[in-house]
């Protein structure tokens, strides 16, 4: 299909990487820029590991223009161990929070949370198969909440925030795992935004963090020593020895998109990708995707072709056409297509090219 | 010096991977195996990466003789999130757990422990530097204590348990992240084993526990559910994403050290690496070493010159011989050599040379 014989990956993550990053790790894999090691072997205390540490934090503070009284965080865990963490160091004023349930993974939070306070659903649309964004204003929020938690894009479902919610004076907490990097945000209206690196970032191992600094400190004394934020924030991020290959990949990552004009230049591929692929979904009645409008996912493009053999027959042909992990998550089934930063834009026309001929013989 | 230019690195982890793993590596980097993809890329419900994960579960099992009644988990967090997750997890019974302070991450896995009941050191060797491993008996052990805990080998000070101690039918909980897959083990004699791979296995992101089953789903129900032994083992270790790729290392690493002959060949050659070093410290009294000879450790040779602006200067004259990393930790200088599995035997004749160079000009 590709150079080195690739398929297009449509995998909701892990996920593919760019191929000039993927070229750069195996041209330095035995020797990194003539140091005589692997970066898979080099000490975490070395002069040149922290080289690359600290470049890439202060690449992706350039990339997502992170204010200064922001942490970055480089921690491992996933998404599953911030589920915890979130609620053992910000539950601790009032012992509230509020969740808003889009999906799988805020609903998974949120029943976390409810081992560490009281952790309460204050919008939610489930009810609907999570096919949008559920609606809530500031009123709704319990004046006494800690902070208010959003997955801000939802894999499964295909939805994302398309605008910022109003959650007046409150603390808002994001999961970005499955968007970071592929748009601009205004991080100041967060307190915490975390992201699991396995969609735009990196291979699975390291989840970002970035963090308010007056929110550092409010774990209680008996937390789990790894699961405090201060832990981390005190040395940054080298606490305990770090991921450190997956983070040297993250920071190629974030020098590549640097490199082809931040993350503005990277949206507008985004922009252009994911709209050809809804162009074509809104032209036909064939596939169906079940999103509302306009909380549609960039990411995370999800259809079904509303007969569930038919919907098989398609998974296992595009297989066949260098297309795979097309299927959707194994708790709702159909069709996802993962297009993430790393996904060229001929992979996205090639997928379209297969769905109109799919569409053809299967009519 | 090496191939491909590298360097002999004596770190204490990270450390040096084996030179054909890292081909290996190199190779399949852009496209695992003719599947077109990384590894770096791959769904972890894969039928490709599922296997990847079945084979590395089953080759260390093969080559540490696990029992049947085992699990094998590959987590992440390290060391640190052990140290909570064993009396999350194993002081469930008495509250009381007993530990073995034979250096510095022993005495920090005590000090994390004490957060989750009543953890007692019951026997040291700070005293003396952590000069040797501290003798006990069953009889120093409280009738009530859920588990003994121990640092199997002891990274900084370089010792390490080359007896099994007795503790009479308490359960017996080891750190062996610095000498796994160096020596066999009877693994029934534990309950716990528990390894960060980057010494011996893998790059950092991935920890090796190995479980007795009927010690797995003895947390209370408000545990982190990261924490919770039982959902990794429920899950093989697929709860959420686990760090894919260092696991994909680790699993080379296993079925190198299977072609060379398993663990017993491995040990012969680490018997024969640091018995040189020890026998060349031995035979000189320009370098001393601080560790009881019945208690030295195969992987973390410790020595200093008794001056420490001459460590220092043999830790820089040592850097332009092409022997990186030989400084001792940073909370006591002088020298280590950490000689893992993956240190050539060429590497310790290099390192050897070097010092009785250094022994004759600075005598």
């Amino acid at each position: 299909m590709t150079d080195y014989g690739r398929v297009y990956n449509f995998s909701a993550g892990p996920s593919m990487l760019p191929v000039p990053v993927l070229e750069k790790v195996r041209d330095d894999l035995l020797n990194y820029q003539g140091t005589g090691e692997s970066v898979m072997e080099m000490s975490h205390r070395s002069s040149e590991f922290v080289q690359i540490y600290n470049d890439a934090v202060q690449n992706l503070r350039d990339l997502l223009n992170i204010p200064d009284n922001y942490k970055v965080l480089f921690l491992q865990g996933g998404g599953t161990l911030q589920f915890s963490m979130v609620p053992m160091n910000l539950m601790t004023e009032n012992h509230k929070a509020d969740y808003i349930v889009s999906g799988s993974w805020a609903k998974k939070a949120a029943k976390e949370a409810v081992k560490f306070g009281d952790a309460k659903v204050i919008a939610s649309s489930e009810d609907t198969v999570f096919d949008h964004i559920p609606e809530f204003t500031a009123d709704d929020i319990r004046p006494d909440a800690d902070y208010v938690y959003v997955c801000w894009n939802n894999t499964i479902y295909g939805s994302h925030f398309n605008k910022y919610p109003d959650v007046g004076d409150k603390l808002l907490v994001a999961d970005m795992s499955s968007s970071i990097l592929s748009e601009e945000i205004d991080v100041s209206k967060f307190g915490l935004i975390y992201a699991g690196a396995q969609k735009n970032v990196a291979p699975a191992g390291v989840t970002i963090v970035i963090i308010r600094e007056d929110l550092i400190g409010k774990a209680p004394e008996d937390t789990p020593v790894y699961l405090n934020y201060k832990t981390h924030a005190d040395k940054d991020s080298m606490y305990n020895t770090p991921p450190c290959f997956a983070l040297y990949v993250a920071g190629e990552v974030f020098k590549y998109i640097k490199s082809i004009g931040g993350v503005k230049a990277m949206h507008e591929i985004d922009v252009r990708k994911a709209g050809k692929l809804y162009d074509y979904l809104d032209s036909t009645d064939f596939y169906k995707t079940p999103v509302k409008k306009e909380d549609r996912s960039l990411m995370n493009v999800v259809f079904v072709t509303g007969d569930k053999d038919l919907d098989k027959k398609f998974v296992a042909e595009a297989k066949e056409n260098g297309i795979i992990n097309i299927n959707g998550h194994r708790s709702i089934g159909g069709m996802r297509a993962s297009i993430y930063n790393a996904m060229p834009e001929e992979g996205v026309d090639h997928l379209i090219e297969f769905m109109k001929k799919f569409e053809q013989e299967n009519r």
